[in-house]
């Protein structure tokens, strides 16, 4: 299983440069970081995808974040960063437990690198769209 | 004030393509998408950046996170994705208001690009940078 390194750097059984925990939340430093600073937050819940947690879970990740964040600028003295939490293969995950990765961006050349390839949403397309989603939405 | 524009939406000012709101988050399609489906989940709080959001706001947010994604991608048929949030200008940041961005990624074509520039911790650099965040962790 992709995800048994975090079940056990979260039972312990594999040490890992703790920042943070918390009983839903567990934060430590990326050993392969794009950036000095480089932490990931994970739920101690096991879930492949960001749609496959629980609610209470991910509010537990989220209500962390913007304390990890401030703690981690400040040690690296960067301001700017990215919160990133990748979700399949095709979108970049590679570890199969759900992580966010606060990356610092100090600089143009570290941290991490973003193409942007924006469309543009026709009015009438998004409206239905939206319509589409929101009856999802159970 | 750049962050004008999603107080408006958050207002009811102007209008946007509302995916979910609640108490203290609101998700609506990005105009601009990467792909089929981008959309912005917002905290309903003025804050610019992650680390000056309030823990409630933040969440609140990540609460309605899964849900949200699994709306977004039963609609659009996509099973990968990218959550994406981004601070400061150095980091992408566009409109100074915290927003995450939920990326559906069908094809490696489409949808938000990434480029994975890896470096590699040193054990002892690391317990050393783990314990100066740590100590900032108040």
């Amino acid at each position: 299983m992709a995800d048994a390194l975090f079940k056990k750097i979260i039972a312990g059984e594999i040490p890992c440069h703790k920042i943070y925990e918390d009983e839903h939340v567990l934060a430590f430093l990326d050993i392969q970081p794009l950036s000095r600073g480089h932490t990931l937050v994970i739920p101690k819940e096991s879930a492949e995808t960001l749609d496959q947690l629980s609610e209470e879970s991910a509010a537990a990740v989220g209500r962390a974040l913007p304390r990890i964040c401030r703690a981690v600028m400040k040690a690296t003295g960067t301001h700017a960063y990215n919160i990133l939490q990748n979700n399949g293969k095709g979108a970049h995950q590679a570890v199969f437990h759900v992580h966010f990765h606060i990356i610092p961006k100090p600089h143009a050349s570290e941290g991490l690198g973003i193409s942007w390839p924006a469309q543009s949403l026709e009015s009438k397309e998004g409206a239905a769209l939206a319509t589409q989603i929101r009856e999802q939405l159970v």
